[in-house]
């Protein structure tokens, strides 16, 4: 599957030593002096720009989000869907940690995908029209619902999906409070800008494993201490119905929930129409669709 | 084991439903109007009596935390104290999870528990003279540290040590900064008024494997979900110096430490002279003296 045509600029889980390297290509795809019309204000697509995330609160109603409730309550319930790839349980073999490609399976979340709150605010930030790389919702059970160790996600990507260039914007909807103790994610601003790679190489088929429980592809202890000593960890919190847009190479991760009371957030990856997959960068066969959407629709289209 | 003699007044781990029932004893064992002498000031025990905790910061200069600190790096390196089964490991049986008995081990951290700073705040809080019956450092390492679920001390020191009533108190000391994104303890003021018993047997020696990670003696979720929408979840943080005493029936638990930087806290636990052990309410064998001390010498005389 190696691909000669295509100059690995993010080589990572290749060598045995970690590295931080900086960035190859922007943070923001589209002129800040003339951006394209969209949700977002010039300067909040410079924050983005500086930051790699940008939280807004207050994006979508309360109606809205109990809609979004029910929905997903639904899903999470539904034994089919239950028995389907789409559905990652955690470690125990029980709990629901994540429901995959929820912008196929439903259309409540198909129509949130497409929603200019989001979709625009996507195709603002990368330059261009955007497609669905992923979708999925994640859930963090109360007290027992476990956390994502640190990871930029344009790393797995990009070796996981072939994924070329980091030119991809994370869209994360708040269907419950996010709060101090309920595994919020937390994020390094800046960190967009440095990619550290990581070592060890990439197991066969190991989305079965790293989807429940990441160890490949993640950061080490010293270029961990590095991008907070440049710079901070922060934690965006707020009410349902807030989003969390994160550039796809921002380091982020969360703890566990234990709160007794569930966390969850409705994922959508809008990657650009110009940077759509080759193959993955690992010599291994690509992640199935539910992972790394090889349908390159525009969202619109959807 | 079992004891015809002592009226159990806090049953758990008796039988398959969780309950919530009123606390028996007082919470505060002096008199407000007339205190004993020592570092609390009326209006701080007051506080304690309400919330069952207190958070002073800069009990401890920076010089006397750099000894505790230079004190506990030696220690976590010594390999024939590694050996012994007051250190207790994580479960990938490589990283120090705690090291016990620091009171006994360590000329530097006995000196700390007799500290008047500690100490004399027991005394106060117990209306009594105090002994210590478990001391111990937890290292949540950087990234990888992990947490401990919610639950109450007493619960555990009642059915596996023999404690009669829940008059002890627990000093912890910081030993770094505790902050938002390394796992500091989290407490549900006011849950130390309640009792909540648990479900499930106590294996025999439970405490090698619950020392690492607790199962039996936690919470259920309805009880938690109670206990928290009658009050708050609350995490005290700040600088390396800070006390916090919390009374031994106190809702509390922390989650891990993904931050890049080490959490770590040294724990005293002052139980009243009034109130030493007699056997495990659970019918076993008591655990070892490192968990639960069974020489009752007055730390005064340490």
């Amino acid at each position: 599957m190696a691909q000669a045509s295509i100059t690995d600029l993010y080589p990572s889980r290749v060598t045995d030593m970690p590295s931080i390297t900086e960035r190859q290509d922007p943070a923001l795809w589209c002129d800040l002096n003339a951006p394209p019309p969209g949700p977002l204000t010039r300067e909040q697509l410079a924050a983005f720009e500086r930051d790699g995330f940008l939280f807004l609160p207050d994006v979508f109603t309360p109606d809205e989000v109990e809609r979004f409730r029910m929905e997903l309550s639904r899903m999470a319930n539904d034994s089919e869907l239950r028995g389907k790839e789409e559905t990652v349980l955690e470690e125990d073999g029980e709990m629901v940690r994540s429901i995959f490609r929820i912008h196929r399976l439903s259309d409540v979340f198909r129509k949130l995908a497409k929603d200019p709150r989001v979709a625009d605010a996507a195709r603002q930030v990368l330059g261009s029209d955007v497609y669905i790389h992923q979708s999925r919702i994640n859930l963090k059970k109360p007290l027992y619902g476990k956390g994502f160790f640190w990871h930029s996600d344009f790393e797995t990507w990009h070796v996981e999906d072939g994924m070329p260039r980091p030119r991809a914007v994370s869209a994360s909807v708040a269907l419950t409070e996010n709060n101090e103790f309920n595994g919020p994610v937390m994020v390094i601003p800046g960190s967009h800008k440095r990619f550290v790679a990581c070592v060890g190489e990439t197991p066969d088929d190991y989305y079965k494993q790293s989807l429940r429980k990441q160890e490949a592809g993640t950061p080490d202890l010293e270029s961990m201490q590095t991008l907070v000593a440049e710079s901070s960890i922060q934690a965006p919190k707020g009410a349902p119905g807030g989003v969390l847009f994160f550039e796809c190479n921002m380091m982020h991760g969360s703890t566990e929930n234990l709160s007794p009371f569930p966390r969850s957030n409705a994922f959508f990856v809008f990657n650009s129409v110009e940077n759509t997959l080759a193959e993955p960068f690992s010599g291994k066969e690509p992640r199935p669709e539910f992972a790394g959407e090889r349908d390159f629709t525009p969202v619109g289209d959807l």
